[in-house]
């Protein structure tokens, strides 16, 4: 037999997003670092405020979180800031990264139209995509169901997306726990709609899905008001706020109770502070790694012992 | 009297966004030219797929434009595709567009939180940004008010933004017509809340202020769903659809009734189908000027007309 590998077979070659992440945090655990070159960071750290300086900042992290992290996730307004300059220090450091084999995330929140953001496929999913990543950040502002030609590209290239639902802060509340007057989730929250439209996706996959959300660690009560139950959701989630934005190991433990180590919990500020030593940095990746996994751990087992007790 | 112009000086030196809009339409009408370079598009120029297609097929509907449409819109993700290239390409048609005096509005659709998406001020608003921009577009699934911060820099440099509200895709309709159970537009849509924050930012400023909104030709009977009544608002409204995605004359007319030419077509393939030949391009663009300036005169004298019979 000869010849070139035919489109189904190129595509079982390639392994899903959801399987490879899934793999990574069973080996580095639920901490995603999130590189985010703020420009305080780069001048507390001796950095120019400028695309060079954010590129030196994303490899350092990069180096941290080597071995210590399941994924990266890197903060794309901070780089398009400096224009075609910083989209190139991003695609250089992503390019880095995968050398490194280390899970990415560009962290860019794009929304819109079907016809538009499909273009992003080529930016970001296709062999050869100048931003190669494992995965995105969607907004889904147009309807959860606006994103599905770009889903379908994702899961074709092997790639993943994440779909922000619940996000943590205050002035998304509002907006978030609307009550849909229509459609195929009436009666439900708009991000009830969205999670349960991520869900289709995932449910057809087996173990941890492709298509994951966006849930905020600081929602509290808003994840009762928006009737999404996180332990019943099989794709990945994304989860910012901890450390930084506030929220802690017990904000982990009550959200994400009884989800079954799908949780991936994006620290970016609360690692960088101990930079630029790369030592500090390191230290700083692994005892906050270590944290979270034990408050996850806890959200497993609780959920696990009160089933026990019914 | 020497030195340099203090803070308030330099403000008022600055013409703000809706001042200049509002000049230019009155000038040209309220035709945007869309500029999507499509990769069916550049193949049917006969130009490369490629950044470099793409900045010459910008180049070439910017001059179709001048002189004939109130603005140009560029969707970023036609030219994020081709990775930081394609931003370098964007750079440099703002640039050209900046030079002949046409308002360029960028149409990337970001949100998110306020500590990230402050970041695209330094990318599209500040002095010497690489993509500076007239205006940017912004979608507002964090809530309305995660904007503001971004907004506040926007204005703070006589620049403008519109914020996606009822778009014209019917996925989005469940989303955007759901009612907020909480905050302080309780028992509206979340399409009037994003409206009415919008409108707030624009209540202190006389003549159309720089805070948009973008709602689609195509929405029709949500307009009602909604409660929005876009003849209240004072910004301008970036109305896409037209032509390509089936909104007609009749359609501007309804939507957009008693509107006193705050409304912005926006038309892409509709023109780009008659490129790449310029005198072609020119004759479409002014033909289609002609038809939507009509259609939103029948809209004013329309609302006109009933409160003559009232």
């Amino acid at each position: 037999m000869s010849g070139s590998p035919t489109d189904s077979e190129r595509k079982a070659m390639r392994s899903e997003f959801g399987v490879r992440l899934r793999t990574s945090m069973d080996h580095y655990g639920p901490l995603c670092v999130g590189i985010d070159p703020h420009r305080k960071l780069l001048t507390d750290w001796g950095y120019n405020v400028d695309a060079s300086g954010a590129e030196m900042f994303s490899m350092r992290m990069l180096q941290a979180a080597n071995g210590r992290a399941a994924a990266v996730k890197f903060q794309e307004s901070m780089f398009e800031r400096y224009g075609s300059k910083g989209i190139a220090a991003l695609e250089r450091v992503l390019f880095a990264a995968r050398q490194m084999g280390i899970i990415t995330i560009v962290d860019c929140l794009h929304g819109g139209l079907p016809t538009t953001i499909s273009a992003l496929a080529d930016a970001y999913f296709k062999s050869g995509a100048p931003l190669l990543a494992d995965a995105i950040t969607l907004l889904p502002y147009y309807g959860a169901r606006s994103l599905s030609g770009l889903i379908d590209e994702a899961l074709d290239n092997g790639r993943g997306v994440f779909v922000a639902s619940l996000t943590s802060n205050p002035e998304g509340a509002s907006l978030q726990t609307a009550i849909r007057q229509k459609g195929e989730y009436r009666g439900k929250t708009v991000a009830y709609g969205i999670a349960s439209t991520a869900q289709k996706f995932n449910d057809t996959m087996p173990g941890m899905g492709s298509v994951g959300l966006i849930i905020g660690a600081t929602i509290g009560q808003w994840i009762d008001e928006s009737g999404i139950d996180p332990s019943q959701f099989t794709g990945p989630i994304l989860s910012p706020g901890y450390g930084w934005q506030g929220a802690e190991a017990d904000d982990l433990r009550t959200v994400f109770k009884g989800t079954k180590g799908n949780v991936l919990v994006t620290v970016s500020r609360f690692i960088a502070k101990n930079g630029p030593d790369i030592s500090n940095l390191s230290a700083a990746t692994e005892a906050i790694a270590l944290d979270i996994r034990q408050a996850l751990m806890d959200a497993t087992l609780e959920a696990d012992d009160s089933a026990d007790q019914a």
